[in-house]
């Protein structure tokens, strides 16, 4: 069982309320509750209870002439009839002319209607439960994502899941981890899972597949090819979620193998698919998945940058949570480092943006080389050499919350090194394929899960993204968490989701030679071509005098 | 485990068709399968399986907007996308503008298409087994309903249904025969279970419930209000059903709680309402199920005839297969007996035709009163003193199969004198209630599981059809069956059914008092009033002579 807390980067319903008015969304779910008074049958109106129900339905105005009502439903209906009194409130939702009645509920609960938004990273979980009727965020709750266990990224997963029962275990632990967070936060707020009708789930497009249990082995394949972009309808039943069984589970629309309902969430966040201005979005998450363009084009494409930034396959990494050091600065003169911890507690580990600083910092100090080699000729004694080779001691025993000192090993430099060069090219190969150079961007927009921001300019000074003018980026935090949300209050800007999906052209980058070059050359802090970077190469200079 | 064997009423596909033809139906079921051949993906066209399996729509007309996929089928798709080398067969069902793909098989199976109607009878259920490409009957069997062990009739069994696992047990041993009459016929024509994805099965009102699970308790409490009278749509893996786990089921309208669709089978086979004379239809059942009207309007009720046509309290009642005495005739000087026996063998017990032969023989020949009971000394060695009471022997044991002498005993007469008296008092009150009477009738038509045919003057020797001219009545066997049939080949048909059942205005006899006046003075043979019967009041007289 995984520890859960409360997510850094918080979720202010009335921020997230103006950022979906701004949006142009609105409080108009897919489902409706309608609340329905019948008289009891007597012997001169006798039809049947479902018949009754339809006739009501109709009086309401609901077109029920294609009623589609499940048999759980149907099963209880007489039941919930009588004992309610024949007053009864009803999830209705409609496809076309084609009208389901997804539950019968007891007396009038029009205004005890929950849904929930999920982020499915590959690393991290989070969900929100949202009071459906006006859209407040009545707790978030986040946790790593157990299939870490199975395997860091996709890759590892999509092979796990093709062995025995690996597709199953998989879908069970995320189900197991969401159905954790829903319970803990419905309990806190004295929610019944059964009032929790309606979930939108934002993902990658392999953790959409593990979600719905579906075998996600050819998007592994050449050529690339996932079971479905655009999911069809799936219930709370279908998945083994704790929330009514008709629920009805939306995953917001994938593009491609390799960039999914996440991204698509992360568009419609930044907007970028209604400016005028050449924009570039990017979530820098376990894979790092890029997207270029204005509101006539989009091109997308996935760089495969690793989970190191959330904290995967580096010694003390962590996700942005109380205890994780996101902010530090090392003089260049003693090499003593400062820090900031999130919650101001002793740390326990670093998360995304505290790497991005360690990194930057250590390379602006001259701990580490261009390549991310230690200098172990440095005269400090916090350089020193354990399991893993090179290491830099950041926190003291007495200091850190963990009984040992917090360090950064060689082995994550080089980790973090791979990561920040995918990212960066591939924004120089996307660009390239457009004819585009850094200096035609408009806008860069940042998501993901690193800490509650990120330090622009060390994050340039690492090479990771490129040297323009720091009022050129936004940071947007978890994109994913928050494109699903709208998608669950909103069934316009669902919509819009799915119309953006079909608008991005995937550009499939790993068969492209230009982006394993442009790799290669950014395996260098910043960057082999050091003149691509002049911020950088100034403040070097500078040091130096 | 019940016996099963091919009913004796058999069913002739060609008679089938030319019915169905006659009655405006064609061979356009509600499930369709499409044939779709698609490029394997490339790098250049890697649009995921389920776009390409739309896209392969689209281009064969199916609207795919709305598109519906199960997660079964979702699941199995890019597998059997790859194994069958992109070449699949896909039943494909609308609902005004959703289209739902029901499952996806491998190959070219447009042609293995088979579907199963059904006859929910309180005593027998019948099943054919449909070749839905052409509408050919491959094969047909019937068997005891086995919820005959939880009760007779339909009022024995809601009872049951509501005692502990009452209802399950129920809806169990319906399903399970019919499984094992659909494994049966589909061993024995090599049809996979996979391959049926349509079932039409008829009922009456609560063996309708039963078939679905559905609480029947309402039905049998006034004011008498069935769950639903127009079932929603329900999948095959929903009631267990050895079908593809998606087939549609689909049960023929219900008009009431007391009038089911076995009888709105009955009249789309009877066709009475497109005619403009006025016509009578029975359905002799357990329930006993009378339809009066043209094509203007239909009134409808229920007589609880109970079950003893069926073969069901009678001690050597048996339904119309081989061994049961059909046809009976009684030597008025020797009081011999001479009988005809389905299949020419030597015989079991009596079904339905042989019963109403043998109450009018008895009573013409003097062996009973009006009431029905024996004349002790009738001075024939037939008539003698059995466990319940006075009997009369009608094979003795060494022309008998079943070792023993097959007798009549005077507690099966007061049933079947009870069972005719509530058929009748049906008519009567039905009639009454329209102002009509049973000289207004141009068309009886009768339907019932009986046997072949029913002896029509024999029938109205007992009083159980009024003293009307033969060529007025008309026999139409197992209407339930042939009913669902039709819907299961023609979806306009069963459309029309839906129609029907709306159309129908249906009378409560339970709560008549002239129900029970008119059912005390039918209990006689053949009436209190013989004046009503004048054919048999002739006939008395002249035998008198």
């Amino acid at each position: 069982m995984q520890a859960k807390h409360k997510i850094a980067t918080g979720a202010k319903t009335d921020e997230l309320l103006k950022l979906l008015e701004a949006a142009g969304g609105c409080l108009e779910s897919r489902i409706r509750r309608i609340y329905l008074e019948m008289s009891p049958p007597t012997i001169d109106d006798n039809i049947s209870d479902y018949e009754r129900l339809r006739r009501a339905l109709d009086q309401e105005g609901v077109d029920a002439s294609h009623l589609h009502l499940n048999i759980l439903a149907l099963k209880k209906m007489s039941r919930v009839l009588r004992e309610a009194n024949w007053k009864v409130t009803v999830p209705v939702f409609n496809v076309g002319s084609f009208t389901e009645l997804l539950d019968i509920y007891p007396g009038d609960v029009r205004n005890t209607r929950y849904g929930a938004a999920v982020d499915i990273g590959t690393t991290t979980i989070v969900v929100y439960l949202v009071d459906m009727t006006n859209g407040h965020i009545l707790g978030t709750a986040s946790s790593y994502n157990p299939q870490v266990k199975c395997g860091d990224d996709v890759i590892t997963r999509i092979v796990y899941a093709t062995e025995k029962n690996g597709l199953q275990e998989l879908q069970d632990l995320a189900i197991g981890s969401i159905n954790g967070m829903l319970t803990e936060l419905a309990n806190k707020n004295n929610v019944a899972h059964g009032m929790i009708d309606y979930v939108v789930a934002a993902g990658n497009t392999t953790m959409t597949h593990l979600f719905y249990g579906i075998n996600p082995q050819y998007i592994r394949e050449e050529p690339y090819i996932p079971v479905a972009a655009f999911f069809p309808l799936i219930r709370g039943k279908n998945v083994g979620f704790k929330v009514d069984p008709q629920a009805i589970i939306y995953t917001m629309p994938n593009v491609a193998s390799y960039v999914g309902g996440d991204i698509t969430a992360g568009v419609l966040v930044s907007q970028i698919h209604k400016k005028e201005e050449v924009s570039l979005f990017i979530d820098i998450g376990t894979n790092g998945e890029i997207v270029l363009g204005n509101r006539d084009w989009l091109v997308t494409a996935a760089c495969s940058a690793g989970p190191a930034f959330e904290g995967s396959g580096i010694k003390f990494g962590m996700r942005a949570m109380e205890g994780a050091i996101e902010e530090v600065e090392i003089n260049p003169a003693t090499f003593d480092v400062h820090y900031r911890v999130i919650g101001d507690a002793k740390p326990i580990g670093i998360c995304g943006s505290g790497m991005i600083d360690i990194l930057a910092e250590m390379y602006l100090c001259g701990v580490i080389d261009q390549k991310g080699n230690i200098r172990e000729d440095l005269g400090s004694k916090r350089v020193r050499r354990g399991d893993s080779g090179l290491e830099y001691v950041l926190v003291w025993r007495v200091e850190s919350a963990v009984n040992k000192e917090i360090v950064i090993t060689e082995v994550d430099l080089d980790n973090l090194i791979r990561a920040k060069a995918a990212i960066y090219a591939g924004f120089a190969t996307l660009l390239a394929q457009m004819n585009l150079s850094f200096g035609d961007l408009d806008r860069l927009y940042i998501a993901g899960g690193f800490g509650r921001y990120i330090d622009v300019e060390r994050a340039i000074t690492i090479g990771m993204l490129p040297d323009l003018p720091v009022d050129k980026f936004v940071f947007l935090g978890n994109t994913s968490i928050i494109g699903a949300y709208y998608g669950l209050m909103c069934d316009r800007i669902r919509h819009e989701a799915e119309e953006i999906a079909k608008k991005m052209t995937y550009i499939e980058l790993s068969v492209s030679h230009s982006f394993m070059d442009e790799y290669m050359s950014a395996l260098f802090l910043p960057h082999t071509n050091i003149d691509s970077f002049p911020t950088v190469k100034r403040e070097l200079e500078q040091r130096k005098k």
